[in-house]
């Protein structure tokens, strides 16, 4: 397993389930790191599933906003499994946090850790233009956060339906 | 040929056309299983537009609701096509029927059929997260049919702008 | 380098920059056709944002609907990146031209290149259905126009967070 894994995906095409796979699959246990926030009952209905399905060998954390501090704390030799980067751009947009200054951070803190770390992103760009422009500068940003935190990890994934497809390294010779 | 293939993809991105040169790719005539019932004119176009390229070579099936009774009853030794999933998942909430169950024992039905199946799905979980409640919950009532029919199938194939990408089986080791 | 590649994505996939990657890789030069016009401060933002990104080495061409003329006017032995399709369909639309022949002319004119051409464009059909009529024609159209260039181009690859996965020539036999 290589140090940083960026697993994206749509809505519901599995990537939880995939890091988490892949989190655990070295020794067993593994650091969930949740940047969520339980604001409402839908989020923590999905919080709820999510910690079912997991099981036992997890440690909890949970990070809306300082993931590099939370990264940098639970460094040992566990995985950590980032759940996931698109809420965490979120909570950075809410709060009026420099969630570029942010993004860059986090991409910087990747390399210097010593155990790895399983991070799930999503896809929101592959829709039709949303009308309003909050939500256009939001899918500019998520775009931005996924291509700026896949230059930084050595391995990237496309989950679809389940099915895990390798992006980086590519076998493509440009 | 494998005996369950899913073929899923955007709107528009070339799905029944793969899928429908799939179906025909053995013996050159095959069984239509359309999931789409006729409700207005932008719906009756399109079926006609299907059905005109199809061409020769089929015969043509409806199964709105009951997919599993449909797939059972025509299974001989001609493929059957099932266009599509997304449609099919609509019908069954509309209809108030239990679609968990529907799409659980659908995935039940395939390992047990002797002719091949072919199913064609949507992508609908890569845009911006809609506005209203309903549409959030369809997308993850789709995403979740998408994985469990592509656990329960040999074959699933990503069609991105009328090309086929293999992502299942995969070779990735993880 | 191949002769005609289209290369697609949805929005801040990367695709622009793999694009601009590919026309350079030759001999360092390249010719830039920009389908945008710039009509409002957003887009004259995005415009300002890609030219500064892209640096030298590009000599730069506007092609808000002849695109086929721009593309027969500037075969020399540089090769051209025209970006994007998805707005020059848009254009075609608002200007109330035939959007059908004129991506047909567009499939046409590829194989008679001598230059390269490196075509981007966009995935917009993997959301929820859109609510309104007008978009759900709009990637309709622009699904079968990516299609349609797809066909008619020796490579295709889809960009996922910035790396590129090859869709065609695919290594699947159907």
């Amino acid at each position: 397993m290589k140090k940083s894994i960026l697993i994206t995906g749509g809505a519901r095409s599995g990537k939880s389930a995939l890091a988490e796979r892949l989190a655990l699959s070295r020794s067993g246990r593994a650091v969930y790191i949740a940047t969520a926030e339980a604001r409402d009952d839908e989020m923590r209905d999905r919080i709820a599933q999510h910690r079912a399905r997991r099981g036992a060998g997890w440690t909890d954390h949970e990070a809306p906003l300082d993931l590099v501090g939370t990264l940098d704390a639970t460094d040992g030799d566990a995985p950590r499994l980032v759940d996931c980067l698109t809420l965490w751009l979120t909570n950075l947009m809410l709060s009026g946090a420099d969630w570029r200054a942010a993004g860059t951070a986090l991409a910087e803190a990747l390399p210097r850790q010593t155990a790895p770390v399983v991070l799930v992103t999503n896809e929101v760009g592959s829709g039709i233009v949303p009308d309003n422009r909050l939500a256009r500068e939001f899918r500019d940003a998520a775009g931005w956060l996924n291509q700026t935190i896949a230059t930084a990890c050595d391995e990237v994934y496309l989950s679809v339906a389940g099915c895990p497809l390798k992006v980086k390294p590519d076998d493509v010779s440009l």
